[in-house]
């Protein structure tokens, strides 16, 4: 038996691949290259998971990796019609963001009820300026995304004192279907996105479920940009159609410096970080090992995304 | 029998007293008039709990209110030799602040952890730079103050997942004693200070305790500023012996606009509110009526202040 080839698509630093060092020929590729190492390797690793190349690289016929890995919990950056046709398996990183990005839900829900970001504001014009803030526990949140992160999220925010609904794409137990959403987001105080970006939800936040939502109400996104119609956000915001938001994830990404969204009133910008904790790469990494034994063992992998979909489906 | 006489040292705004009107012949003052006035009360309402006027007020000798209470959780400022010396009753608004104060200092280790403070600075500056930010489940904090603000912090960073120890005056179950204090700072990610102000707490938080915390340790203040040696901490700051601080509670307050305090680094100041959520005036007004109405029945008062030691005692 040969050994396989796996490609890496990188970033930096490189993934540490420990032990299948010497199991495997690792080929590394950047958005230049990898068309033409693609039809070469048996893997797929997609180390940097900012990167559209895969989209634009896959090609349509002949030989091409039987198995493609992304470090991210989003496919929506690689999977297209190519590769979502195809016979070759796609796997993500479920399971690795899935508490950070909960905790990182949480600091945002915090900081507005208690009103943090105008205590640091007060506190650089030394001005002392008591005020009233707001108790979590009691309060009601809307979790869109019944994956995983937005379990997880449900979870924590629950353990805080929060009332959570979950909405997903279908009715089930624990889970509102999309019929629920509007009703749902009209009496929540906290209206948090952790959809996967799909046909169906792009674009989901939109002028109309701002105006839906309670003037008291504050949105959070942690998915991925497009769910959000950002111009709409911005002016919801203006207008005061709502208290506060925070992004982390946008539609360009990074941010552009000239960007309207870094000045608009009451919103919260932070750089695609929710998920990043101390260690992360480090997880991703060790994860990918643990599959590659799976696969390489023939045995089926886990964490694999319904490629018509655009998510791995389960509980 | 006569109507009652309650003397309301007042704040704005005035307190809602509702059921008690008619009941009790309602008397106000201010710091300048309630030496005069304190004779004639039978009952005191501190309502103003930022005035140190009891102490200076209190009659040494002769008629005096039989029962004080205190619209705060803290009674330092008011509780000078005459009083504790004196068979009048001294009752506080335990109960009233947990939650609120619990959540306040969930959002600042959230806050810490996820590096809120500096997202907001590069917000300002338009720059998207990506960090790690931390796992805030399997950290460690000690919160220095056993009562039910301490106990309340407790319970919420444990819903976090954080393993937490209470310090309190004497060991008993699940309470630490002041022997264990600094191994247990040593090894914490989160050193929480509520404790109230007594003769033995005063000036714990020293050179020497910030000292023995690790690099990577942020410390919290919601007890009461006097706990906490405030040009030690700016030095351990400055020097990087610890990772961040915040306080909402000083010394001397409000903080003056020529405070060096406002601007030492990695310091969040804020103005003595982690306690005031939305309506916290009305349930403290509440909470003195349902006193009153015990005393009134001539039955036994809750939140009784031991005005040896300067708290509540109890579980």
């Amino acid at each position: 038996m040969t050994v396989p080839t796996l490609l890496v698509l990188d970033a930096d630093p490189l993934p540490r691949l420990g032990r299948l060092t010497g199991r495997v020929r690792i080929e590394h590729a950047d958005a230049s290259t990898l068309a033409e190492r693609l039809p070469h390797a048996d893997v797929l690793l997609v180390w940097d998971f900012t990167s559209h190349a895969v989209r634009e690289a896959w090609p349509g016929e002949g030989p091409r990796p039987r198995w493609v890995h992304t470090a991210s919990a989003g496919v929506d950056h690689l999977l297209g019609p190519e590769l979502a046709a195809s016979d070759t398996v796609v796997t993500n990183a479920r399971g690795i963001f899935d508490r950070p990005i909960a905790e990182y839900v949480a600091a945002l829900v915090l900081a507005f009820a208690k009103d943090l970001p105008r205590t640091l504001e007060f506190q650089r014009e030394r001005t002392w300026r008591h005020r009233e803030t707001r108790r979590v526990a009691g309060t009601r949140a809307v979790v869109v995304g019944s994956g995983p992160i937005g379990r997880a999220i449900a979870g924590t925010l629950t353990a805080l004192g929060v009332t959570t609904a979950l909405v997903g794409r279908a009715e089930r137990t624990g889970v509102h279907g999309p019929d629920d959403l509007d009703r749902l987001i009209a009496g929540a105080d906290w209206v948090i996105s952790a959809a996967p970006l799909t046909d169906r939800t792009r674009g989901m936040f939109d002028a109309r479920r701002f105006g839906v939502m309670q003037p008291s109400a504050h949105f959070v996104n942690v998915g991925r940009g497009q769910l959000v119609v950002e111009e709409a956000l911005a002016e919801a915001l203006r207008r005061r159609w709502i208290a506060g938001a925070a992004l982390d994830v946008f539609a360009a990404e990074p941010l552009a410096p000239d960007s309207p969204l870094w000045e608009v009133p009451g919103l919260v910008v932070s750089p695609h970080m929710s998920g990043d904790t101390v260690g992360w790469r480090d997880e991703l990494a060790d994860q990918f090992v643990e599959l590659y034994e799976l696969w390489a063992a023939g045995r089926p992998l886990v964490n694999v995304v319904d490629k018509q979909r655009g998510y791995v489906p389960g509980h």
